[in-house]
């Protein structure tokens, strides 16, 4: 695995927040993004972004056990609430691609069960409008606005981080709702 | 897990056999075949073989979780030399199939690699071939030609099963042709 070192400064823990780990599959490269959301916040702090490398000399079965390990390792570091992933129907324009993404996509499911740690799906589309306000916008657009929002001196690179971060902080938002619309007596119960 | 209770009669073990288990992914039924190469053969065995259900009304990642479990425990039970898999870039006709598909065969080559099972790879149309002679004959003529060649009294029912048998069959055939054109001084060796 190969961290690619974007943390932020240390600040006092909030008590309780919920931490996501956002995931963009493939098989060359899996970006991972962790954010923070504490409670009766809507922004999500960022806790790291990385990316885990695969070597595309190898097999896929050799990745694909390489990528299941990596995670496994992440998980139980970053010990997150909940694992958020992109729908994959999508890339029909590119079926080769989308199919080796789904190889990689159920390992991620896979792994993130085997842990009992919630699973949400989504929209590509739901992503991007919820960092850009435009459902369509551009990869560079998505990268832009992860940076402006998490406070980062510049767009993370490559696209695969900021992708994964960006549906992690979709996550976050989705929480953040969630728990406003239906609030429980309890102000640090986990939203789940 | 739910076998279909296709075995042969008990004949005596030859000494050193392959075991080859052939699996067609899916995420409602993975069929899976076992057959055993003794050395010097160039027709398999039946051993045994089946279905994995999966219950359509949980989550992919439900399924995926149950699919891993039951193969952990097919393989450690029948100890197979090789798993046998059909190339997946046939079906983009039906590209949410293939991508669903995708998902249940990445968990099934994690499985193999975390075990240290050989994988082999084959094209579907070498399958249909090796088995009726014709690389794009129909579902029923693998069904009867399985039949035919392991001396079933019927086609294996579903299809899924049949195809899965096709399957370990082309793969025991291809591994039964390469020890032939290698011979290795050591008869009883198993050929990988």
């Amino acid at each position: 695995m190969d961290s690619v070192n974007i943390r932020p400064p240390r600040t006092a823990h909030r008590h309780r927040p919920t931490v996501i780990l956002g995931i963009d599959p493939g098989l060359r490269r899996t970006g991972y993004g962790v954010v923070r959301l504490s409670p009766g916040r809507f922004e999500p702090d960022l806790v790291e972004a990385g990316l885990i490398r695969l070597d595309a000399a190898t097999g896929v079965e050799d990745r694909l056990l390489a990528l299941f390990n990596d995670l496994e390792e992440l998980v139980e570091r970053i010990g997150p609430d909940h694992i958020a992933v992109e729908k994959l129907f999508a890339h029909y324009k590119h079926p080769r691609t989308a199919i080796l993404m789904a190889h990689a996509r159920g390992v991620i499911l896979l792994a993130a069960k085997r842990k009992g740690i919630a699973l949400t799906n989504l929209p590509s589309t739901e992503v991007k409008k919820s960092l850009t306000g435009n459902g369509h916008a551009s990869k560079e657009q998505v990268q832009r606005a992860v940076a402006g929002q998490l406070h980062l001196p510049a767009p993370p690179e490559p696209s695969d981080v900021a992708d994964a971060l960006a549906i992690a902080m979709c996550c976050a938002r989705r929480t953040a709702l969630q728990a406003a619309s239906h609030p429980a007596p309890d102000r640090d119960r986990n939203v789940s």
